[in-house]
């Protein structure tokens, strides 16, 4: 498989998707202010970023909805109440988790939603219910695409079943994710190019969805665009669960597309990113997360030790290893 | 080229090359206490890493000793102070500029020094004199490496003389240096093969010094491992000039070949690393040092303005631009 793109030239399929309220909603329960979230909006339509992630379509009766901002569930209101009708360039999507989102009832036709794309996240075991909702969300007109999380726990097998499935169903775009920050550019070059096998066979485009355990969620993807992935997730300062993601000021300062502007970007970090830093909250690469990334292991207990200031990193080693090996 | 290596195997042939005191002694004008540099000998030792380099060997007549702690001088008895005879598998070297080091009078001979590599630091343009002191430290009985910085800004042209006369000289080891840390992994890639096919030719190693400016040191590391480059440069926590440097223990965590622990370090980063920090000393990723490594340019601005606290990126960006472009 050739590489595609070099340094002097830009590819046209590459496409910028902002995640910022999705997976940095998941540092604050998602409760940002209005002003921010349409300074983040005016930021991605100035940018040339092509998609912006809302949130969540989380199920109301799973979830309290005074426990979290309104990102978590997305209603239909809340995004128009941001974008109008959306007269932009820039596309919005939101995230659906299978078996946490009620879609038969959430969902409504996207002849009435300002949504373009439904984003369903999906463990790979749960991949009939994501196929489901694939079918349901491309029924009621949308753009769809499936997010299989935590592929570097799976076998080759399921992986290739998986895709198999996906290039069955009218699922548009198929991402590559690395839930838990460990895998490496020769790893993500491998997977990538597994997936775009059979994106070529059935037509499908491929995305990446990258953490920054081990700062590698940049590196990652670009190694992946180079290998010919064109859906590129990155959120402002990187913000996002744990390590966090791409930083969008890091992607927009390698793509050579001269639609894209890293300075509107380079704004809303200092005016609208730093203030969140500033209250406490707390995303980013640390040591924890290098070793829960170095470890494949999911995140959660290196979340709680940066929480918790707990700075025995050579313990924390020690005890993830002996609890999950 | 074929790619060397995989994950499930190693190279015995990698050398990971400790720079915590003269990279990160940049951030700190080499004042490290003596406890400090004790800990970290031991620690290297511990971590099974093969070269630690203690410092500069700066030129008392251009530098105030007053000015600087003595690891930008390392005197053969500084370094003794703490090694012994060094009877270890691990190695000594220090770093000497071109144009800053008064060799002939500071460089003893290899059988009166504990030092087993003199790593000789030059532009490219100074190339004549770099090979001067090559040849002086070969004839004194030393293993030598040439750094050549700044090559982001180098010609291909100049890149491959500056090879040639390296691949006729005595020298050991040939570095690649990424010292705007501007490069991307595929340029890395591409500049890590032309170094392997004059180190092929005459039978050389390359190494690999990366700066994170965009969150690429160790991504850049690794990569240039893939391709065949043996020797590794980095440092506790990353701790260099402005962003810093490939963390030690992120490499560790890569590296397959038994003999390197990453514990040790995970020891020394918890309880020396840490209070540097709270001491209030600054390196590491921040948002200014991305800009100069996207626009390819000397940091000195971005370290100034992290100094300063200086939070305009957009004003930043646009200066930094202004001047340089």
């Amino acid at each position: 498989m050739e590489r595609k793109g070099d340094l002097m030239s830009f590819r046209p399929d590459i496409k910028v998707v902002d995640a910022t309220i999705r997976d940095g909603g998941l540092v604050n329960n998602f409760f940002f202010d209005d002003e921010f979230i349409k300074e983040l909006y005016k930021t991605n339509v100035n940018a040339g970023v092509d998609y912006m992630e809302f949130g969540y379509k989380a199920s109301k009766d799973m979830f309290d909805v005074n426990e979290f901002g309104k990102w978590k569930f997305c209603d239909e209101e809340s995004i128009r109440d941001i974008v109008g009708e959306n007269n932009t360039d820039l596309k919005i999507c939101v995230m659906a988790d299978v078996g946490r989102t009620d879609f038969k009832r959430d969902i409504p036709p996207k002849k009435d939603s300002v949504v373009d794309l439904i984003r369903i996240a999906t463990y790979i075991h749960q991949m009939p219910a994501a196929i489901e909702m694939i079918e349901y969300c491309h029924e009621m007109g949308y753009e769809t695409s499936c997010n299989i999380m935590a592929v570097s726990t799976a076998t080759e097998k399921n992986i290739n079943q998986a895709l198999e499935l996906l290039g069955q169903s009218p699922v548009d775009i198929i991402y590559l994710v690395d839930s838990y920050g460990s895998l490496y550019p020769e790893q993500i070059n491998e997977l990538s190019k597994v997936y775009l096998e059979k994106a070529y066979k059935y037509g499908k485009k491929i995305g990446i969805h990258a953490h920054n355990n081990q700062q590698l969620a940049f590196a990652n993807t670009i190694e992946a665009a180079s290998t010919g992935v064109s859906y590129l997730d990155a959120t402002m300062m990187g913000m996002g669960r744990g390590a966090g993601n791409c930083p969008m000021e890091a992607i927009l300062g390698f793509l050579k597309n001269p639609k894209f502007k890293i300075l509107p970007v380079l704004k809303f970090v200092q005016n609208r990113m730093l203030p969140l830093k500033e209250q406490g909250l707390k995303w980013g690469y640390d040591i924890p997360y290098l070793v829960t990334g170095i470890l494949n292991v999911h995140p959660r207990t290196a979340i709680a030790a940066v929480k918790d200031n707990d700075k025995d990193y050579a313990g924390f080693y020690t005890a993830t290893w002996d609890r999950e090996a």
